[in-house]
This record gives structure tokens, C-alpha cells and sequence, in this order.
């Protein structure tokens, strides 16, 4: 996946830390980190995220699963990856995701916008949402997968499973022309359209 | 902790299976089951959720780690527990959430409200939410910890980290009188204060 902007302006700030429980060689961001192994880490094992939302990589070059970072205290792994059947524990590779929303206390940001299509291409049954949804099923979509998505205005995280587990898709509007048009798009892990949950990344 | 309302009215159904995959035995329900045994299944391996919200739980009788569980397709254990630190793959009893609030296409559902403590006993500096925060740093919250809740209407689930991962507190309006004074009170798994996200249960 190219990277479109790797130093934004934005008020981004991320420190990992190469033992779990922010423990180890400590670094600091305020920008993308391509290969956490050129800044003499072999690993992450936790991370405080103090500014902004970040795109964390299980491989260097934004590459392999995908884990929404927003801001707070991860102290290993299983807390932020929420888990998967295979057990890589790894993160290389980490950037800013400049087009979350920001996230006002008590108001009703309803500045993202994205288009669910039935069928790969933007084909099938259409539906615009502009919230968050633990349960497509719940909302009336008919089964347990998305063809392909239009994304409008901000950024989201697509996750396999309902209530935002399994595996994650960054979907945002100023990358692909906001357009995912099958799931080979969603990113170098995604082996299916399987999506049942869906929410807004906010920072 | 005391289930007050076993047998709801409402149109609740889960289907859960001794295999993963919705393989193996299989038993359908409309209300609460506290011990999967009683039924001759030894354990839950996986689960479809085609009506309601339900909480589901590692022990019987409603102990142990809690799982909400929205419609849609559970396969494996990963895809309901986000993972922990420990894996013991147990899901033994579970029943309907009575106070989740439905969940209409493109709604603005702000019927939810609750209200959160910096210290134990409703004590210290307060906020009303009534929308899901998968960061409560990012909105302005001070730390990683909630000292108390008290649930005005809805449901809500709150998580031991951010973007909903790590270990899960169901909170209720109807059940103890929708008041949380100390994390003894959110769950026998419950540890420590640590929140870091939480959000509304839907169905």
C-alpha cells in the first residue's frame, strides 16, 4: 500500500517500547514509522498512543493486519490487536490516519460518511451510513459480508466479527480515491469479504 | 451476580454449537441458560446471534469473564472474547440483555445515557455520555481508570483498553439499580479500574 503522506502537520504523537508494559528501549513519534527494525527495534511489544489515531502493521511497510491505535495505553499485544487465530505478535510498521475525525466532548460528529455496497464494484444493494454499527446483520444488512465501499468523509475500521473483533480494515477518504472496491483493496491480509461490524476511527 | 429476569418477552434467539464452525451439537434458545452442562453440551465453541443482544460468560451462572454478543456469526472463541491474557476457551452460560436499546437504520439512538465517576462511590469529578467513545483520553478523560458508573437507560459495555479491546464490563440500567460503585461491582473478573473505551449495546 504507497503511502500517500508520511509527515502530516497534524498533532500526532505515538512512543512504543520494545517490552510489553511500556518497559525496554522507549522511541517517540510524530510521524510514520516504515520499518521499526531501522530505528534499532526488532519488535513492538507495547505502546502509548498521546495524540491523534494511528495505523498500526503487523510488517514493515504498512503491510500484513491491520490494528486501529486511538489514543491511550496499550501494554501488549492482545490490547490491540484484539486477537486473531494466528498469533504473529508483531508490529513493524505504524503511520498517522490523517482524516480521522476529531471527537468533541458530548457532540454528535456526523462528518463521517461512507456507501456499503451488496456487491463487489459498487454493485447490489446500497446503503450511506454515517454512525457507528456493532451489528450490520442488526441493522437490517442481509448477511455477513460487504461487496465493496465508497468511503465519503473521515476514516473507519471494518472488523470481520460483530462487536469490532476479529480481524481490522482501515478504510479512509483520502486514500484509493476513498474507493475499496473489493476486498483485496482492504488491505495485504483480508482473504474475504467477511464484515460484520463497522465504526468511525476517531482522535 | 443475581439474574433478575431469566425469561424475558422479548423476540431474543441464539443458536450455539460444541464445535467451532457451527459444527457439532447444536441448541437453540430464547432466554437465559446458566450452565451449558445441564443441556449435555460440554462447552460453547461457537455462536449465531439471530435476535437480540445477549452477555455470555466464561463460568455458569453468569461468572467469569463477560462476552457481548451481537447478531451476526461467532465461529471461534477469538471472534466473541477480543482475547485476554489468559486463554481458557470457555464459554459456559449467557442470557438476553434486556436493556439494549434497538437499533433503527440511520437513527440517531441517544436514548442510552449513563453517567461516569473519577472516583469509587460517585465520588470526584463526573461526565454524562450518551455515545460510544473507543477513546476515552481522546475525550478529555484524565487517566486510564473510572472510579464508578451509574446507568441512567440503556445498556453499555466498557473495555479495559481503547478501540473496545481487552476485557469487557456489561453495565445495565436494570441491574443493580443501574449503580457501579467500585470495580468489585462490574463483573467477578473485574481486577482493577482500568477503562479505556466503551460504547452502547445495541440490538
Amino acid at each position: 500500500m504507497a503511502l500517500n503522506n508520511p509527515n502530516p502537520l497534524g498533532p500526532w504523537k505515538i512512543t512504543v517500547y520494545d517490552q510489553e508494559n511500556f518497559q525496554g528501549k522507549r522511541l517517540e513519534f510524530t510521524s510514520a514509522c516504515q520499518n521499526i527494525m531501522e530505528c534499532g527495534v526488532n519488535n513492538i511489544r507495547s505502546v502509548k498512543v498521546e495524540c491523534g489515531a494511528w495505523a498500526g502493521y503487523e510488517h514493515s511497510s504498512f503491510c500484513g493486519q491491520q490494528f486501529v491505535l486511538e489514543r491511550g495505553e496499550y501494554p501488549h499485544w492482545e490490547s490491540w490487536s484484539g486477537s486473531n487465530a494466528y498469533h504473529i505478535e508483531r508490529m513493524m510498521s505504524f503511520r498517522p490516519i490523517c482524516s480521522a475525525v476529531s471527537l468533541p466532548l458530548q457532540t454528535n460528529h456526523k462528518e463521517s460518511k461512507m456507501v456499503l455496497f451488496e456487491k463487489e464494484n459498487f454493485m447490489g444493494r446500497q446503503w450511506e451510513i454515517n454512525d457507528d454499527y456493532p451489528s450490520l446483520q442488526a441493522m437490517g444488512w442481509g448477511n455477513n459480508e460487504i461487496g465493496s465501499m465508497q468511503i465519503q468523509s473521515g476514516s473507519w475500521v471494518c472488523y470481520q466479527f460483530p462487536g469490532y473483533r476479529g480481524y481490522q480494515y482501515i478504510m479512509e477518504c483520502d486514500r484509493h480515491g476513498g474507493e475499496y472496491k473489493h476486498y483485496r483493496e482492504w488491505g495485504s491480509h483480508a482473504q474475504s469479504f467477511q464484515v460484520q461490524s463497522l465504526r468511525r476511527i476517531q482522535q
